[in-house]
């Protein structure tokens, strides 16, 4: 039976998850669009909207949500309302958030005070930030969750919600790793003005607890990367509190060996790590599809504590000069066997393949606190 | 060390909770006051932010956030942008929340995304109803978690809380009822118009998840108490959706039969449940705090499952005349022994010593998730 | 020189005059773009972004502002969040709003706080209705002035604003009905099911200071309509509160002689009233389109008191049975000569012509009260 | 007939103006409360919202509407929201705004939008900044028009008012100036540690349209005080933008030569006034209140500009150091006979007389435009 599925994406890191979802449900003939909102909608932050509009099939509905330098709790309240009001006029089947950022928050908090079914990508996973609460949030608020590992199912488990509603389906986008990217890497370097051929990749977003000393940590990390003489492809912060400071230093960043991109199509930058020496950072990107590719990767900072496993990921904090130049000495270039923990790249299949089942539609709204005894 | 401290309350039934706690803080030299939102502001609800104002020694901050009719989503949106700007003047040291509504949701949600403290009160209750996953939400936004029993700490940690974050304190309106109210029942009768000496007491809130039944679960239960003949006294429910079916339905019964008050003041309150006949009704006053007192209780429909499990409890749905009537016949008048699983009277004691502890205010704010093993 | 120009449309009557405005603008190679509102996002009311989003070459910025029964000013409000927040982002050189509804006061509202200039198109006009004053609320907002007629300057002039940023250019939506419609009946009749040849049209909007008779004055209205035995093609009115009353009505109209349409593109209006018997009502099409056509128009009520003088405009309170009859008895399939007081159907090349003035860019945000002499 | 009247005040200044009007309506027995909102409610302006609380029998209801650095349209938009639950809860029969200022128009909007008949105080007056339009804007949404001058009685007639709705009452705050102030200049020196005996006032207020030149305006001006030798009282500027830049200079001044005030409680002032040799700077007390006191003003740069006409006031910009120093050389401590232009001290008298005829509750919500033709 066909359902529509209304997917909210707020920047491009949960597009790159939902999106193979909501092209799978397409196919699955399901009544598919995206609520676009969040950095998407924003210059400064490569105006990904853009990209969320070329998906094929899918109408997206666009709502900016905030301007430079709103806080958070204001971003929340605008999200409330305005998503509020869209859900009164085109009241979806079914809502899908991601994560743990503040557009998801108020997403699931608007489903559940009007009674509509709210499905929860990665939820269960522990991050030492701040945020983490807000994705747990997310998860009492959901009705479904759907989540990329054992450990995360577990941990919902124990945040009292029924097991029969949790799918492990993996990561998402390790879907798109897990196939051929459809861009050579010469056009990928190309289109992106990438001028060597041995480069490694940095990410490295704030963080909301952090915002005070993220500069510091961001001049650190880019005087580390500077003195190793590699050449590396930057991409720019999400705009979380913090994220000027970070850009102040980018900004000062000699451009013939940092190629700064405010952001890339996924399947772009799905080719580029493919042929990365190394990454380094603290986006999940590098503890959770480096490994997966088999890339070594630097995890920065507190931002992903816990989250990561892998042998090919390594740990330093920003100010250690001596483990940065060690890790890019040690590790450029070298290739690990893929890590499956976080899925085998079948994330959309077990996504759709759950909606297909009756009961899925008829769960009652209403939970019950599970209490787990084992 | 004096601190300031901040309790929002936004109906009656949370005033009485958090008011022996703020008295208690007030009289160990914090620096106490309330912020006075929701129902309170509203006539219809008795225009309950006089009884606020009335605590001695104890400022009112007042904030108007809906208007009749308003969705809770709407509700939320303008509780957060209001509490955003007064915690933005304001700055307190700790802000207290009660339970599970969207008004202490919204303040919690403030607190998380400007790092001031929240301490819950209440939390790791189950209800029954769709409100309770705000409270767990309350739970994973909140640092600090004062709860009513071991039941609920056991759930709080569940949730992934750390255990020194939890304090069993019981359920504070226990506090009031452990002592002399402070007023004669005559005083009681004389100034509510209450004409009888024999008389029950009524309260039947609306159950957001069943708006569209409430109306006739109300008729279904105020035909069976006009059956038994009894007096009742009646109070007004709260404003979850659903309430103006119930009005309807209280707006017919016979004056002389049924006294219907829009509130009372707590220590009236207290005094008219000692010298009751029996409770009926669904407010957490028939499953609490009329085991306490000794009072014979009907819990009527979900809005209390799994929250009582006293032998003076008894259970019906409204529409089970019989059930209700045999209640009434057999129970009427009854005394039962003190039941004390939900606290012995001494919350605000143990709540202050809590904040006595230095270790209480150099809690990080952000929060390890804690895996329970046992 | 190439300005970014940023039109507001809230409905489909504002969007008939502006898109003559942008297209001209467009063509003079300026940088174009909708921001798009109000009733156009609504189903209920035919969903006319999908007609914005058609002008080709100009991109459309959407905003959801509200809900079925929101009060004015809470769609003002959010209105002027929204709209803050995207001229933040998008920062154009000149806003042009329209007419007097709410949004076009709250986007004026937004330009004037922000130091953004802003047009406003058909100031000075008298209507006997509440939204008459944003009208002239907007003036005081607008920097530039163009109006419809020498009236219409003239009262602009009396509220303080300058002769020099005053522009005559006539009604824009008369350029259209100037010309041929591209579009033949036949197309029309058969693209909207309109059975008849010979065929009145009426319009009949909500009054938002009578809203509380507007069921009856429809009622009324509607069977004196039904009495006349011609068959009419019925628009779906604004949603100005009392817009559910009208609707009461007509959905018990026959379908045989009623053809009730949500709206319709603007070309096939016009071929429909080029080729129409009588239009009936209370839109401003009545008062000034169909005069410009030649089409004998009956205005009811007090929506558009002041506002038209041509010889082919009759006058009839809804209640006024026999008015309305003998006005469909006598008028039935009569031609009138063309009447120009509202515009020659050159309005789009006066307004470009003004953009095209340097002295338009650089006037002073603050502007000087004209107290007029004569 | 007692009338229920709702002012609304948003800085000291407009209080100064409304709390005579309010304390008359008081005393000829209507049911009077004050409506507090804007910098009443902020520490860093002095907390004036305590000054409201002290008017003897009438209630306030306070309203904290905004942040440090929110835009003024931001501050718009949760004025309406806010103002508008409000008068849904308590339906004023009448409201009373006064003069330019964001939250009396937010207020005002919301009583058009809800058909609640407001009066506006101060009304017809041109300034030279842009805050004159919102002023208008006030005109065009009030019912009721209470005026200071014939001048300004004629811009309002010419915007269309009805002139039978128009009352010339003089400026209220003359009212208190022409009765002795109850205090003694001792008491007041004492009271707020004011330490010389031969002071003049100062008091510089941002211009919104020249936020980003203010700073050096005040550097200017307050390095032509300091020249001067002599000794000042200054009062803080209200929170326009640009006030951050005047407090950064204004926190630089020697203790000993300025003492700077975040407010005045208003008789304090008034007696500061009457015993002080000059005033000097941007406020509305400056131009119309030191002239009806017979103090010599020396009115800077042109945020008065057109408002004054008494020959006791001067004119000069900031940066134009020698007129400065000459008006402080040649006026310190002249005396003026009185200024009788805008007013003999009988507003709130003037004003209770309008409110006392029938035909002024009964006048229609809906306006014509009045076209003037004298």
């Amino acid at each position: 039976m066909t359902r529509s599925l209304l997917f909210v994406t707020g920047t491009r890191a949960d597009f790159g998850k939902l999106e193979p979802l909501a092209i799978a449900a397409c196919d699955a003939d399901h009544d598919v669009s995206f609520f676009v909102t969040g950095m998407h909608m924003l210059a400064r932050y490569g105006l990904t909207k853009l990209e969320v509009q070329r998906v094929s099939g899918v109408p997206t509905h666009e709502f900016l949500n905030q301007r430079p330098g709103d806080p958070q709790d204001m971003i929340l309240a605008k999200t409330v309302m305005g998503f509020s009001d869209f859900v009164k006029e085109h009241r979806p089947d079914l809502v899908i958030i991601h994560g743990d950022r503040v557009e998801a928050l108020a997403c699931a908090l608007v489903c559940a005070t009007n009674y509509i079914p709210c499905a929860h990508i990665e939820g269960g996973e522990v991050s030492g930030t701040i945020d983490e609460i807000y994705r747990h949030c997310n998860s009492k608020l959901a009705a479904h969750h759907f989540v990329s590992s054992e450990d995360a199912a577990r941990r919902v488990k124990l945040l009292g919600e029924a097991d029969s509603h949790i799918h492990v389906i993996g990561s998402p986008e390790l879907d798109f790793h897990a196939g051929p990217s459809g861009v050579t890497i010469d056009k990928v370097k190309d289109r992106y003005a990438i001028t060597a051929d041995d480069f490694g990749i940095c990410v490295f977003h704030p963080v909301t607890s952090e915002a005070d000393t993220i500069g510091t940590q961001a001049k650190a990390l880019f005087d580390a990367l500077m003195q190793s003489g590699r050449y590396f492809v930057v991409i720019a912060p999400n705009n979380d509190p913090g994220s000027a400071d970070i850009f102040a230093q980018i900004d000062q960043l000699p451009k013939d060996r940092f190629r700064v991109l405010p952001s890339m199509r996924f399947a772009h930058f799905s080719e580029l790590m493919k042929n990365a020496a190394v990454m380094v950072g603290n986006s999940s990107a590098g503890v959770r599809e480096a490994p997966f590719i088999g890339l070594p990767s630097l995890d920065i900072g507190t931002r992903q504590t816990n989250r990561a496993k892998a042998s090919s990921v390594f740990f330093a904090d920003a100010a250690e000069a001596e483990g940065i130049a060690q890790f890019l000495a040690t590790q450029w270039g070298k290739k690990y066997p893929r890590d499956a923990a976080f899925g085998g790249g079948s994330a959309a299949e077990r996504f759709v393949n759950a909606l297909s089942q009756d009961a899925f539609w008829t769960a009652p709204m209403q939970k019950t606190f599970q209490e787990t005894t084992d």
